[in-house]
């Protein structure tokens, strides 16, 4: 997610490359709906799953719909023999979209597309697959332990906050992580999504444009931002030291990340509610935190006029949960690969191979200089 | 590639995406120019690794330079252990482009990008390592054999040859492949290089925005065209029967791959070299295949005014060298690691994160149903 604002000129910025059916952004006073529905109602009223299906299906699942796609949500918990092998060989020192990302390639190769293993079948099988590897790798490489990754939790905040812990979660906890969940999992034509949009365009597997995806999620300029954000607000000790430093930046003319938008104007319609849940924890560190980002987000409003995005206070609603920093972005993609795959679909059923022209600055046409003619 | 006419709308046809120093394309009567220089010199005078010198540099090497370039490019053979090991975990019915995918994304979490491991580092170690990883791999996996990768061969040519064949390839030899490695080299804004410039936009590593582009090029509408061109040829068993078969398939409004491009309009100038190279292939199979090739061409410029793009010839050219079909794409992806590679840095020069609009055409507004009254 892109921060602080800038004029809306390169980058395709306000270029319309396409029509969508999933998600409308910012079209009245900066509001959200996926498939129609505001996202203020979804999160109030949806689990994750009945999101992640109402963005792939189109429509919200009825109970027996439901049930089938918890079921298979349970059967991708599993990671092939192979797969945990391979993920055995990376190192401790990996970053943890790194191993997502070989995570969704190398599946391709065990479970590839065909007409028995259908697009909607490898999307609801990605979510709790990608987290069970990347916890799995975590704890092998990192804590150098074995764990088990299949919690038979039919819910992805469920099956997340167990591989974290190591048992269930309450149904708190779910229910403030699934919300987080839900405000991550589709928007539009982020760089994420409109890569795996480019990629799909050229007619590949379901596999491809999802790799490319979470390796475009990956920079800080997108979803690397919640990271960015926690460790900004842990390097001032309190609110006043908040202040001071961050006006030190501004005039820097450092980015500061979780502010701004490139497509919402006064307000990011996701970050209350992340803000509100950040505010449920009640812990020291918790109050600690809350009073330094409260009053970072006074200072950018005050000088900037720039409003927090989804990420700034989502950093804090995932520390909260003990997720190591690391980690914060890699939510992003289990959420995402929801609205991904809607878009990957969407793509499919009309597509055209996205290929943009190019304006040429090089230098005019010149004469070869033979290798020994040259100085 | 795309093949085939197409009105230029959708898909961002002629929309201009930004602004590169790196290619020209299509500028003046269908030309094509790297960094300034014709096609037509390079082919005819350079080595690919002056071409990838130019690309990623933006100027041809001195003699020195050259040399430290192959240095580097021996080096870059190499293949580390834990790579090895996890290579011999995926499955002979891999796709080829599947383990380049896969290749390409685990190398980032052993040898990451820093100040000391730079972009112009990685992106030459990435042609021969991709390279080595692929054909270590497909031995292993489809033949049972292990084999050793370190050719020591101080061109891509000579490396993939020496893969191929277990033993140094001849000049002549040399010579054919690396004029098609210099044509698949660069491209403009094509969809696997749109791909990567999305990618790195956002910040990510180097690895990411690679990954991304070998997961696009992979489709049949881009990369994978060579191969589907071999497979129409080959599927004809003389050049009467090819024409019946192609008008069939015209009838039948099928796409024909390897015709036609969204950029150029009359001809493609990268087509001729390959031609020429293909009709060098004297062997029984080559002059049948290329009686049949040049049967398909005369029947789609006659019937649908579309001329053979890069991909139709080289695909001849491929199989003359007993490459396996599912090798075709993989070549055009160790070659276009050198445009990729210049794009990358050209985005990241001037960076601007690439987040296109959409226009919405899904559900207006509507009301949350709760579960219980789903039907």
């Amino acid at each position: 997610m892109k921060t602080n604002s800038e004029p809306k000129t390169g980058g395709l910025a306000g270029v319309n490359a396409g029509q969508t059916a999933i998600c409308s952004v910012g079209k009245e006073h900066d509001s959200l709906t996926y498939r129609g529905y505001s996202i203020d109602e979804l999160v109030a009223f949806a689990d994750f799953e009945e999101v992640a299906y109402l963005l792939i299906y189109g429509e919200l699942p009825n109970k027996k719909q439901l049930q089938n796609f918890q079921a298979e949500f349970i059967q991708g918990q599993r990671i092939p023999d192979h797969v945990r092998k391979l993920l055995e060989q990376l190192p401790a020192s990996s970053k943890t979209m790194d191993v997502l990302r070989t995570s969704c390639s190398v599946l391709g190769s065990f479970e590839p597309e065909t007409s028995k293993h259908s697009q909607v079948q490898i999307a609801t099988r990605l979510m709790p697959y990608l987290a069970s590897c990347l916890f799995y790798w975590y704890f092998f490489a990192v804590k150098l332990q074995v764990k088990e990754v299949i919690s038979n939790q039919p819910t992805l905040a469920g099956h997340i906050l167990y591989l974290l812990k190591g048992k269930a979660a309450t149904s708190e906890e779910i229910q403030s992580l699934k919300s987080s969940l839900i405000l991550y999992a589709e928007h539009e034509f982020n760089a994420s999504t409109f890569a795996a949009r480019v990629c799909v365009s050229t007619g590949t597997d379901f596999y491809s444009p999802i790799t490319a995806a979470i390796a475009t999620l990956g920079g800080p300029l997108h979803g690397g931002a919640n990271e960015a954000a926690l460790r900004l607000i842990q390097s001032f000790s309190d609110p006043d030291e908040a202040e001071k430093g961050v006006l030190q930046m501004l005039a820097e003319k450092k980015l500061i990340m979780g502010f701004g938008h490139r497509v919402y104007t006064t307000s990011d319609p996701r970050s209350k509610f992340v803000k509100q849940i950040a505010n449920l924890d009640r812990s020291e560190a918790g109050v600690h935190y809350f009073a330094i980002a409260e009053r970072i987000e006074q200072v950018m409003g005050r000088e900037k006029k720039l409003f927090t995005n989804l990420d700034f206070y989502s950093s804090l609603v995932y520390n909260s949960f003990d997720f190591a920093v690391e980690m914060f972005t890699p939510l992003f993609v289990f959420a995402r690969v929801a609205g991904w795959s809607a878009h990957i679909m969407e793509q499919r059923a009309n597509n055209k191979l996205i290929r943009p022209d190019a304006e040429y600055i090089g230098p005019a046409l010149r004469k070869y200089v033979p290798l020994e003619a040259r100085k």
